[in-house]
């Protein structure tokens, strides 16, 4: 068994239509790619209709599962209940929303213009809410059972400078996770988020830090384990969430990083840059073994 | 001494120039009010010029200090920018922002408009971001030291079912007060944030909840220490984080509520139920003390 | 597919032997088992070598597979590293610990003597690390990659009343699951903990709150989906947690309690209590829908 | 007005006593003379009777105070209790705890000897919880107000290595403090804690970390307000914190490290390293300012 194989039995996902929300590339499309082997019917979605057409049709050739594309820019509501209608057209109900789509500037705050800021609030948490509420409206309204999994971030509790929008809307996500996670639990709507760490996809380290600076700054060295994320590793959790066995998860936020933020948060991490002689000698200096 | 009472030393904020938004009314006027009894010159705004001329004429007149008002609706970055040049042009330079304007609905989230859902997130979550920017931008370039203070809810980590929006959007300003603490600490620029639990304020409570609501969902009947908290409390807290004395402490939220959260968080804590007579049967039954 | 059933591939354990603390009964017997039956190797560990002896003969009858009793008081040091001995000498190696050995209280603080306080903080805490240490020299020194599974509880990081000698030595489990998760993360040892909410085993409940107690505190009444775990829900989390498939998964506590912490601790979740037809009203009062 | 003086007004503690553990040096000699300048009486205990008296004595020659010199072991419950017992018939009664004592190794975890680890538990878990078991049983039975204010380290929440007694410690004592923070309100007992960064003292760094790993390892390079912290600035929090300005105040840990612990944990504050100039070129890069 590797952290590279799909870990859930065949088949546990059969029956589910799982919709995703920046489906056409990235994590967002590993993740509705196993969740189409392992049975769901997907629908994927995001503002590049050509992209999302040419994913599904590549998922659909692999899993031989069926995937739909609808184009959606999550931050107009028009659009969103638009695709939603169409998502149960097409499905006859949808079950489950991954909540993916997103955007990012890697900048100092006091580089961002008030509109770069507010269209990273716009995409990521107005976008997030305007899908979860129209899917909870439909979902209360036909009395039919669902599940969110939002993705956000391990910024998203303790901040962090450089992504300071991105950090503001995720942390919002969370709280909506959380707050739903409760109120609409009367109504068998689940809600759960996942925090990814480093998971490097195409193109997206090189454009936020282009050039010299993505050696530089190689996430792989702030993790504790040592290495960046596989996709099927964020693949089986998210697999599981969204299953039904995680029914009695409900209001949480997993973490799948490593380790890497508890390595930069705890105070005397920094301490491991002291090799083992040192150690030895400090030993000896107090004459004895703590 | 009691907690009614202002703490700090006479004059200890004097020299400083503090801007509160949504500081016409309830908590934001109360700490401005303590702001300025301490020597400090005022700068309250909201959007209803009326009501804050008002206040600036009652605090004046209590504390012999200097109180500008200044009609700015944050949601509006023109406003903003606008109100924070006629500060400095009123003032001179301003050494503190207390964000405190904020918006809420009490209500089921599947109730909720698409339109109130955005209101309070633009009020609460943009709009703090938006003075923020401006202030922290003009601090930069001038090379100025800076407070921020962000008044947060405890559901801010916790998330809370009807109070969604308002969930998000406070939750968005503590990882902003965060990640700013942090990435502009460089700058001099210190932000920390205080999540106040019930401080009932004239009007707010009757108008989130109407009628005998009130009375059954009495907030004091849910905190440890028995009773909702003073404002002046709230105020002594803020003065000190706003003073150069908490100058050490940077990118952290203080929770003022009487314990409150924490008493429905603790899994076990509503045993308080069982009277002692039981406790007193229990152990008896057991045979012995534990 | 029903959360009652086991959810990861056949054999995803094989090859692996895991040493379960506490694992004569409860749900250190329901995770052995589901570990079992995934391939796994078991050594179950207590100071019961009767119960042991027994449940070991009752998984090995039910999957097949190889089930191993070794007494232990985890308090006693001597006998932890015989424990851990007699495993490696039985076993060959051990891969996995799971922590889940525990004693607790139900009892108002001002209650309990001295010694029944540092009975739970010995048997929780200092068991735990002993037990944490010594498998974890032992593979540092053989260059042998290792995994460790705490089970704490939600209260590890609210607190709670009436369970204190518990919630702190819970916290102290978490803290050092985070601590070493990146301290010997460099030795190939990853460490994790879960905190779940209502899981009733036999005995447990109606030892803790005898009689009538158990139903008025009905913990199913205080979590949001509604209902108490089953123990398959567990040890599903448990075996993807003690599997090479979580191994980006490192320093986290997964939350598995239907949401129950959460419900207490979010201000505004107790207006469940408002019925539909009292919303309506406020909806109407206000003149129109928010 | 400087960080470095008394922020409370004059006489703010006059009519307490105050019981510091650990009281003879470093931290908690600075809280307790500043306790002792506002006017409360004062009861420093450490093992050490020599020191303590020596302290007490230069205690009350700068603030003209009372300071009372008790030794005690906490680890040891009997000395504990006569401990108490000779406080109580010094002053008449104790209002306030404040639990300071602490033991540390910084070490890598597999090089402490059980015995190690478990003296650091015993110190800074069993000693506070001895102490703070015997003051709560004494106040709840004369029906006599108190208040607890217990020392923490931001590690009690993320964990750390190479101090990994201290943290498993330190996090339950921070449970221990929510726990009764909650239980005990009924009784007027109150709970918090503080939870410093940096704030050096005279031998405890050299101790822990000898040589030119002092240098090395620099704290101030850490903390984003670019220097450690005065003693007087946690003199003032804990001064704040044990008054009844702060009676609204409980369960809460307060966190004064210049946000030491948030620059580790946020993923992307480590792009601080790159210089203006290259921000400058990455904007042009992307042909626009975001």
């Amino acid at each position: 068994m590797s952290y590279a194989d799909g870990m859930l039995k065949e088949g546990a996902l059969r029956g589910k239509t799982i919709l995703v929300t920046g489906g056409g590339t990235g994590l967002g499309r590993s993740m509705g790619t196993y969740f189409s082997k392992l049975g769901a019917t997907l629908i994927i979605t995001s503002r590049k209709l050509d992209t999302l057409t040419e994913t599904a049709k590549e998922i659909e050739n692999l899993t031989g599962g069926r995937v739909h594309a609808l184009a959606c820019d999550v931050r107009d509501i028009a659009q969103v209940e638009q695709m939603w209608a169409d998502a149960v057209a097409l499905t006859g109900r949808v079950d489950v929303v991954l909540n993916n789509a997103a955007g990012n500037f890697i900048s100092p705050t006091e580089r961002l213009s008030t509109n770069a800021f507010n269209t990273v609030l716009d995409i990521v948490l107005k976008g997030t809410s305007q899908v979860t509420l129209t899917a909870g409206k439909h979902w209360i309204k036909e009395k039919q059972p669902g599940t969110f999994l939002n993705i956000v971030t391990t910024y998203a509790w303790t901040g962090s400078g450089y992504v300071v929008p991105s950090a503001a809307a995720k942390a919002g996500v969370l709280a909506m996770t959380r707050s739903l996670a409760v109120e609409w639990a009367k109504y068998k709507i689940r809600s759960n988020a996942i925090a990814p760490g480093p998971f490097p996809t195409e193109g997206a380290w090189s454009r936020l830090l282009p050039g010299d600076l993505v050696k530089k700054f190689d996430p792989a060295k702030k993790v504790p384990v040592g290495r960046v994320g596989d996709h099927q590793e964020l693949a089986n959790l998210a697999a599981y969430l969204v299953s039904d066995y995680s029914a009695y998860v409900n209001g949480e936020v997993i973490t799948i990083d490593g380790g890497e933020w508890l390595m930069g948060a705890g105070e005397f991490n920094n301490l491991e840059a002291i090799p083992q002689e040192m150690w030895d000698m400090l030993e000896a200096s107090r004459g004895k073994k703590p």
